[in-house]
């Protein structure tokens, strides 16, 4: 079945809802999902709207100038999506890899709607595991010196290949402005703490410091600000005086690679609608 | 601010979310919740609808009957609440105090948006802890032989208050069907167990002899079927070789007040669809 | 049953276990429990014993004697506890009662063993509360002038009424270090937040500004250093963008009494170890 | 570091810590970790002793040897392991990869200490996933005609290639009691639900029916009776009402890897010690 999926927030008002389900309905459209939110704070009306196209009487590239006037009426900011046009996702890593191969297994699974069209490390060690899974794989050393360089050609070959979504499965690099600034919120990261706590270098080695009885791990979009970015989603595992620091890397895995997998699913279906520094994730 | 709530179900098909919230800002209602749900398996559409009356152009008497119209030709059971008509619940008890106390102590706190009209009994234990909550207390001492005959009277008081919701806080008898028909969905019960694993009596003790690692709790609505009805709402909690199957009482206590809180503050919000023997609870 | 408890710590080497258990079946007592931990990165063997005093050939008083030699070879520190002698509580509030009410309530169920010896508090509010339950309760206003004043009068009442463990159950006020000079590792606190995030004021606002989809509680032992105490139990709840800052206080409620009552029963058990800012939990 | 674990259950008596250790240090042996239980409905003592031999003044063919009087005297059932010894695991599949996959991972990440000597499946589709990571795969097809001669040649394999513990990680066939025989409390499955819940065939599918909240993965080990066995470890997830038999499965998916991949490190750990149809999982 082909959808179309609408994200779309606008300063609240009455007749929102109606205004867009008589749009749809009109031409013909049948919805399928329907989530709306309104964030009181800020004043918004945040909503993800998701229709079948069987008896859509607009062909999709005529679909988004038919539905502008009525978004601009309304002041909105939005991003219309096909189910069938994948996303294509670029996976950045370095040596380890849990995360990536999880995502190269659920792609297979077909739990990802995307193609995945390469994998980046800055580092060689990753490149038999991706070739395992059929993966194309470039590795971009990086040092001091030649850094800006690298994240040139690095963007260079996001743009070659058409990505739109990039996924930072481990990459141990901190990004620099100019490629943040390219992709934004479509870079997702995964950082091993519960953020707010513990940001930064070496979480684990400082939760096993504190004493904390649950440890976590945060899937974020990357903004200039180091772990600051909006929160996709997060889990925990609980820990205890038995586990080593060791044990709080070994279960934090899987924690990580769960909560990554979840965000980089919920992106991929245009869940994911950010306002100021925080996400609405519609379920 | 005072809202209007409509819950309704009917066949699925095209133009629904459009000619329902058409209605509501027509007549100049602002929709402040709205969540829509396709069951696939059955074929229904179900919502809920949530909208401020301040500029509604219907006094709420003639709402309903304004509404009935457009519902009928969607084939669509609904009902609709008012924010500012409290539910008159009655809650039932046997010996123990926990949930009671929970629900007492919630209803104090405003987590629960109806007025709390009488506790009835099997046993006169709870009379002193309800009337530390000012709460007026009943007590229907049931024999084998005054059972019908006590559930006769029990069903008069609750007629006699103009009960809405009876909530059964550990009421340790089996209702007959007689007070079950009297209140189709509006009887919740909580369950000290994961249900369907452990239905009817002792579910710690066989759990412990199952030697189970996790323990769990339902809230379900009450049907002719024991511990068969439609889930509202289930937790679990972690046990080991360590808990005795007194400590899985404790541990189930906590479980217990959290999960029926959960699922009676979800029913007085008019959260819950049913439909069939499972239920929508919108968020 | 009559139980005598053993906590102890000491530099960990070849032995321990063996000596320690030695010294108890030569006295005559059945080890009930036996957990022995040993922090590798502190070099500490950390143990918790518990043995039946039936047949033991001591009396009480003369066990500690007894064992002083044995504990002094092994540069112990140690603490010995019987279950028959209740430590003596004050639960310490503020104006929120959810905290307070589930110790009372729990105390009358039998879960904590202790005496609730008083209940303080700087405002009267929560007077009447604490009468439902029979607890004595005294008010200390305190104002920036007086608070020195009226935290000496409030150890005094401690001492006077031989106080073992203050319970600070949403205690709104920060202790000056003459307080918690008396009590070390005495004085249990519980915040809302997982710490170490959101350590200080406010922490359920701060969450939601910063869009966490998960906040938490953190029961510790009170220190120096504020919310930077050894923690003793955490635990976290899920929220979403539909949850308000007042949703976050509703659900982090439920949080705080859950994780301050664990931690208060493991203390109360003599389950909880600290070493360095860390603790053991004995399971 | 070389170390011995000795998992032991007897009757309770006084001096059984006091007398294990003895024997334990009197040889010259550090225990790293010391677990004691007591079951007081079976009046069983159980527990696991760990430590190492550096300084040990047996050599490991005579531990058990010299052991074997003192738990004579106890009636104790016990087993020895010593941790270079590295069990030799087989892996049963039929067509769905994740768990195989999982464990394979897991074992390459050093996290599981065992010999991963063989894969074997009643299909031919997961050979090429087993060649991936470097796996030995036979494929036994099973139909119910040569269903007792496959099983005889897939219990020769394990028996030739020395295998100490079988791992069903989803092997969509019933074990006959000829096999299980040879491998008591040696056969560890994982079933996709919350035991007792929902045993036996398609357990998704009865879960989306009954319209629970939380779905699981039990992790046990294989009996005659289907899915009765001794558990060791479960695990569950929230779903919703949006969630349909698919998103059960996937969200299943991630908790069958996890469940099972815990319960097979306990066991390759020696941490499990079964008694009765129940386990005690050593922490």
């Amino acid at each position: 079945m082909n959808r179309a999926i609408l994200l779309l927030s606008c300063p609240d008002r009455r007749g929102l809802v109606a205004g867009l389900s008589r749009f749809i309905d009109e031409h013909g459209g049948n919805i399928l999902h329907a989530d709306h939110h309104i964030d009181t704070s800020s004043g918004l009306f945040l909503t993800r709207l998701e229709w079948d196209l069987a008896d859509f009487d607009l062909p999709r590239p005529l679909i988004g100038p038919a539905f502008s006037p009525l978004a601009g009426s309304f002041e909105a900011e939005w991003e219309l999506s096909f189910s069938n046009e994948l996303p294509k996702v670029a996976i950045w890593v370095t040596k380890q890899d849990h995360c990536l191969v999880d995502l190269l297994l659920r792609h297979r699974a077909g739990e990802l709607p995307a193609e995945i069209a390469v994998v980046i490390s800055n580092h060689p060690d990753l490149e038999p595991m991706a070739a395992r899974f059929g993966a194309e794989y470039h590795c971009f050393p990086i040092s001091r010196e030649n850094k800006k360089d690298q994240e040139r050609s690095q963007v260079e070959l996001m743009r070659d290949r058409g990505i739109d979504v990039i996924v930072l499965a481990k990459y141990m690099q901190i990004l620099s402005p100019d490629v943040i600034d390219q992709y934004p919120h479509q870079i997702i990261n995964i950082h091993h703490s519960f953020l707010p706590a513990f940001p930064g270098a070496r979480p684990y080695h400082r939760a096993y410091d504190r004493g904390v009885k649950i440890i976590g791990a945060t899937a974020h979009y990357v903004t200039m600000d180091l772990d600051e970015g909006p929160i996709i989603e997060q889990d925990i595992v609980r820990v205890s005086h038995r586990d080593s620091v060791e044990d709080l890397v070994r279960k934090g895995k899987d924690l990580e690679r769960l909560v990554l997998a979840r965000a980089v699913r919920d992106h991929l279906e245009h869940r994911v609608l950010v306002f100021g520094n925080k996400t609405v994730v519609f379920g």
